[in-house]
């Protein structure tokens, strides 16, 4: 049996940044175990991708955990949103984009540091990047340095002193296109990832919203065809 | 429409704790929105005390919120768990008690926090405790503190300084008798709350689990009818 050295958790939305995140634990030799979420997100068809992911990067298992989020509003990305995805090119960077969601990644960290802590893992790996959506708080190099300590003060093994539990964002400063040149040399077929914040009713990317957009742009400089 | 000073977020299990912290809040003149979890507790009882609390103390509106925790275990709180609730006296104090959910504190705060974001609160009421029950990590002034800053870390309004998130926990260092007495002072009918872990079949207390032993010991401490 593995010990927490050799095991992590892998926060998997089935996305290009998640996706190559999976594939860097897995090079690293770790027994990954993914977890993904339905959350009453637009687009869930994310969730089948994360599925097809886990089971070609042979995470050791794959859970889905289904969370409701009443009370918590103002993003886009939520379905019963009155907001709309933004369709009329990338935002300036500037500001928090309208498909921030309050506090998501703390809620999805927390629950990927119980499930650590159940399976004995000592690393949680995270796709945040402060590139393309600089304006996510909770993507922040800062923010992720706290909730690693707030999660060492948390659990069961810090008071027990067996191991340590590290937040590992491996993509934290790179650009869409560094990202999928990464995991090509790792082999991922990105494929199978998805990334359409809204998809169309057909089921297909919309190809217009920010995460499409550049999606579409990180392949063209990484040399793939951008319909990948 | 109040402001983030006036307004916040309290954590409503339904029990003696966190029913007084819900009127600790309600006494400091805050507008109270109530949020309770059904995580697969094998108490569900006590969601139902929550909503019978929530109303009687005036609470803004109630969030009763559906979390899966797959993957979580070890808690003996846990619908499937094959861990016992133990119901042979008081544990000693000394280590972690087997009704520790891995993170549980951590989920719950985290979901508090993005519903705080959501409407605008400044505060998170927990009713956090280390007196009766010292062995959790999650209830630790020093875990506390932790999370208070990664809050201040992870979301829009920290980016944008409108105001600061604090957790609260006013009952941190009290003994259950002096919880109640507070309580009493503020119009609290404890017979609406719900303490044990692990109900018989016909739905009454066990009267034997920590909870129902720390319970009884506090209402007769306090000069009521220890079966209230």
């Amino acid at each position: 049996m593995s010990g927490p050295i050799e095991r992590a958790v892998v926060l998997l939305s089935g996305g290009v940044d998640s996706t190559t995140v999976l594939a860097i634990a897995k090079a690293e030799g770790l027994e990954c175990h993914a977890l993904s979420f339905d959350y009453g997100q637009r687009h869930k068809k994310e969730i089948e991708s994360a599925r097809a992911v886990a089971r070609a990067f042979g995470a050791r298992e794959h859970h889905v955990i289904e969370i409701g989020m009443e009370g918590i509003t103002g993003s886009a990305l939520l379905e019963d949103s009155p907001i709309e995805v933004p369709k009329d090119g990338l935002s300036d960077g500037e500001g928090i984009p309208v498909t921030y969601v309050p506090a998501r990644n703390t809620i999805f960290l927390s629950f990927a540091l119980g499930l650590a802590e159940s399976i004995k893992a000592g690393h949680i790996f995270i796709g945040a990047n402060v590139v393309d959506y600089s304006g996510y708080p909770d993507c922040r190099p800062e923010y992720l340095e706290s909730f690693e300590q707030m999660a060492n003060l948390a659990t069961r093994v810090s008071v027990e002193g067996h191991h340590k539990f590290r937040i590992r964002a491996p993509l934290l400063k790179l650009t869409k296109a560094e990202i999928i040149k990464k995991g090509l040399e790792l082999g991922v077929d990105y494929s199978l990832t998805w990334s359409c914040y809204d998809p169309t009713s057909e089921g297909g990317p919309c190809g217009l919203c920010d995460s499409c957009r550049i999606r579409t742009q990180g392949m063209q400089e990484a040399g793939l065809d951008p319909q990948t």
